[in-house]
């Protein structure tokens, strides 16, 4: 069923999140559509729990997106997340990324990918220049808009806090751990290219993270995901590693950061 | 209450495992004590959950422990995670180890450890062949006497597997593993020293592993620890590293263990 557009006031000004359409799930979670911002403004879902009331709002996990697949390529596997995640009682949201769907690219972009397309048909390491130039920008732009996005959720009198962040480019987690007060736990996937800037970010994240790494991820740096694990300055931190490529993640890793939030945000 | 000593035939010649005493804990787990074998024996604790009946024999968990540290010094956290098993159904065995408590010390054992110790107070990396010396004798005898003790277990009428094992000398762990296969799952603890040999046979296990690290380890190499998961031969293996020291283990990562064997022996 399409609810009509109802806009909601934020805090932040400017940014303002407008909901689109509304359909309740058979398992009773509320999936609304809404846009953030100006038109046409930024696309997102916002899944709620049904015990999530004005009474008793929700706790609210941030669902990051890989790099570049849009949200309709990555719906089945965020509803699926929301879903798991409404069962203990916690609303998820999700994000068009910056040069993701139908959004502008990101300046740079395709020469970055172009560049990385060449190191790794040659065989060769991906310089860190590369990886800078490919991540850092989608960093720059996508945290701000998690925090808009935070501003306006945080006011609808349903989500309450605290605020946690799942999986995602694992650069802009890092980044929202360190520059989001309001985040209070951070489920990471090491699955993504890691600049250097980030491992020194890493340093300065304090809230508990759980990493999940596939130990045999085809276009991943082990040895990188190490590194940023280790530099964590958290004093939780747990890093879960499986056997398996990029996409073979097992259902129990799932249940076991699941866990983690329910741990946390509870 | 004691009961008055009771034996049980085992299939394996020589293999008798005689009950000492037996108590009910307060959640209904029955402790027992044994010796297995001819006098002296090797001392021996089994617990076995309420729901364990000759109609429906329990899965067991073979208990690790730390090399050296007897029976004795190990009770209160052998008998926690006895409990824990407990709940999900599953009995759980202790074995006195080889040169443990008050069983005569392995030859060679002294020599070793004064070896380890004099690299370690020089800050120098312990030498591949101390490590040898160290643990590969443990691991010669203490498979056999668990091989000889899971003979005599599942001969009796509760117990009724499936076998894991549970901790302890990681390359007890791993030795088992690849050579008894009444076990199915394998939760181990990279928090001892690994021979070389050990990263060999590693290759050899195809059985679920689940791996626990401490990340800060004071007396352990991580390096190694990540080699020897690295070699499992197993299609489902799963490391978990949380932060902190080798006694440091968050009461999360045990319940995250105990899932693993619920997963794979129930």
């Amino acid at each position: 069923m399409n609810a009509a557009p109802r806009s909601t006031p934020s805090p932040t000004p400017g940014t303002t999140l407008t909901f689109t359409t509304e359909r309740q799930l058979d398992d009773g979670v509320l999936e609304r559509r809404f846009t953030l911002g100006d038109a046409p403004g930024i696309p997102g879902i916002l899944w709620t729990p049904a015990t999530a009331t004005p009474s008793a709002p929700a706790p609210l996990i941030l669902l990051g997106s890989p790099g570049g697949l849009g949200l309709d390529r990555m719906y089945p596997r965020l509803v699926g997340r929301a879903r798991h995640a409404a069962v203990d009682g916690i609303a998820t949201v999700a994000l068009e990324g910056p040069g993701s769907g139908d959004r502008p690219p990101l300046p740079g972009a395709d020469q970055a990918r172009a560049d990385l397309r060449s190191a790794l048909s040659a065989g060769e390491p991906v310089p860190d220049e590369v990886v800078d130039r490919l991540v850092l920008p989608l960093v720059d732009q996508a945290v701000p808009e998690w925090q808009a996005a935070l501003d306006a959720l945080l006011a609808l009198p349903e989500i309450g806090g605290p605020v946690g962040v799942s999986g995602g480019v694992i650069a802009v987690g890092v980044r929202l751990a360190v520059v989001e007060p309001r985040l209070v736990a951070a489920g990471l996937f090491a699955g993504s290219y890691v600049p250097r800037a980030t491992v020194e970010e890493a340093r300065r994240v304090t809230i508990p993270v759980h990493v999940l790494l596939q130990w045999d991820d085809e276009g991943n740096d082990r040895q990188a995901a190490l590194d940023l694990f280790d530099a964590f300055g958290s004093a939780e931190k747990t890093l879960q590693a499986n056997l398996g490529g990029h996409t073979g993640v097992p259902a129990f890793a799932g249940d076991d950061a699941a866990r983690f939030f329910a741990r946390h945000l509870r």
